[in-house]
């Protein structure tokens, strides 16, 4: 199955308690197309970048699997430019410097190489450049996923409550979930979300793993305790690529199918964490891909004796 | 298999965004023997009450067959008080009233007919007291789990690192393991810990679900999403209550039924917090707390396609 991934490609520099980076590559199309390409031999990328953006960079990508014909290049302005300062415990963090350049007039233009796309990824931007993606595909595609973030549930609720009329899957974090829905509880949230339009919704709890809610099921996928978290950077934008990319490379939106695209999108964002940037995740063999969901097998792994429960249940009766 | 269970037997008072109650039964001893009475027969309560301690609240608890030869009446004291307001978001609290009463003094002597004992669970007290009532049993219980809280760990840290030794499974949440260890990563932190003692150790992380450490094993446990959390008082507790009562019905300390036993104690402690209290968690039934069980195996289950696995270990080969 064909995919298109959408967002930024940027630069980012990036200081943590472990050290600090001058600029490198970021962006979340950058770190979604690089996760889905160990799913996919082909992955469609649509982007914008700057005269600055290193061709090694687009080398890298194009070694692996990534067609860069929707990643337009703007000659005289420069890429995306994000620096940010995570605190000690990782979970938060300033921002020090954004600057859109190219991103700041980004529309985006679908290749007509790409208009069989049935995966369709939209990772982080406005609204109305999401939607337009959308709007420019000729069919639609099998299955549409959305990230977005705080920034546009605060200044384009609008405009993001249009988009998510159009998609299939949400995917944010927790505390996005609580703001777009009002709601604290997680459970109620996922509901009052899924009313907007998205039939399934992925809410990333960072070190705690990962809900995915649809109608009345939910699954919880559990965060993968790890020794040193690095860099938390595109660990989002990470998850996202791994859970678009097996889903495409399986065809299959069923729920069940759907939970492991959720452990898949895990595996590949605890690699994420674990150096700056993307270092971690260009470097991953297969077989470190299939260890790692080795690993999420057996965190989760109980059995309960069904003894236990008719038991329990002669006793109840 | 015999339980013997230590702690406090208490008043709480409680504010949350729900409502607030007049004093009503709490203490850790309440909430584990409570919880630990839907797998065994005979729960045998080490604790000291006042004299203002309601008959009803005695009543109750021996018609859960709750043993109460081990709780001291103390006739001219009031019981342990405690009074405490949760914010909005129920993961954080203040404690109002802390009013000691017979706890102050509280020199807990074991019956000659708790001597059987196999298994030991020490509720949340001075690490004094935890010693010992271990210090009291002629025989060495099969197992030994103990709580304990951020208090003992900022005031009586050398005491508790000495409890430490004697014990076998530590129960505490995120925040107190990484206070303990002094380490951020709670996969750190738990071999910090179990290099202090315990082989095996619970981190409780409340509506993130637990994580089991045994040697290099971790097994994480699902949070249940709720609809509403209406008191979070005595989670922990019942937690522990239901840990610890289905590893003695079991009789079965391997790490596959320990896991089994979190889960357990999950499903309990989510009943907890359903009502203010002990309310919910008097009222089940087996049948309740087994549906609840299955809705936990609902929630973490997931099966990767061999297929999937294979098919990467070919590519990447």
């Amino acid at each position: 199955m064909s995919l298109v991934v959408v967002g930024s490609m940027a630069y980012d520099a990036i200081e943590t308690p472990f050290g600090k980076t001058d600029k490198i590559l970021g962006g979340a199309a950058t770190f979604i197309s690089i996760a889905a390409s160990y799913f996919m031999e082909k992955v469609n990328a649509i982007s914008v970048i700057g005269y600055d953006f290193d061709e090694k960079y687009l080398e890298m990508m194009r070694s692996k699997g990534i067609d860069l014909d929707g990643v337009e290049l703007i000659s005289d302005q420069k890429s995306f430019f994000w620096s940010g300062r995570y605190h000690n415990d990782m979970n938060s963090r300033d921002t020090l410097v954004t600057e859109l350049n190219v991103l700041a007039n980004f529309d985006p233009k679908v290749p007509e190489s790409y208009q069989d796309c049935e995966f369709l990824m939209l990772g982080n931007l406005t609204p109305d450049i999401q939607r337009s993606v959308i709007n420019q595909m000729k069919k639609r595609p099998k299955l549409i996923a959305l990230d977005t973030m705080n920034f546009w549930i605060d200044n384009t609720l609008d405009s993001l409550k249009e988009t998510l009329t159009m998609i299939d899957v949400l995917i944010i974090n927790d505390e996005e979930a609580r703001q777009l829905s009002g709601d604290y509880s997680l459970k109620v949230a996922a509901q009052t979300i899924m009313k907007m339009g998205p039939e399934y919704l992925v809410i990333k709890k960072g070190e705690h793993g990962a809900l995915l809610f649809h109608k009345n099921e939910i699954f919880s996928a559990p965060g993968l305790p790890l020794e040193e978290v690095y860099d938390p950077t595109g660990a989002g934008d990470t998850f996202a690529g791994g859970f678009i990319g097996h889903l495409a490379k399986s065809n299959d939106i069923s729920f069940t199918n759907m939970k492991r695209a959720v452990i898949y999108g895990s595996a590949l964002a605890s690699f994420c964490v674990e150096k700056f940037g993307t270092e971690r995740l260009e470097g991953l063999t297969l077989g470190e891909v299939e260890n790692r969901v080795r690993q999420f097998v057996n965190l989760a792994d109980f059995d309960m004796l069904s003894q236990d429960i008719s038991d329990a249940l002669d006793q109840s009766a």
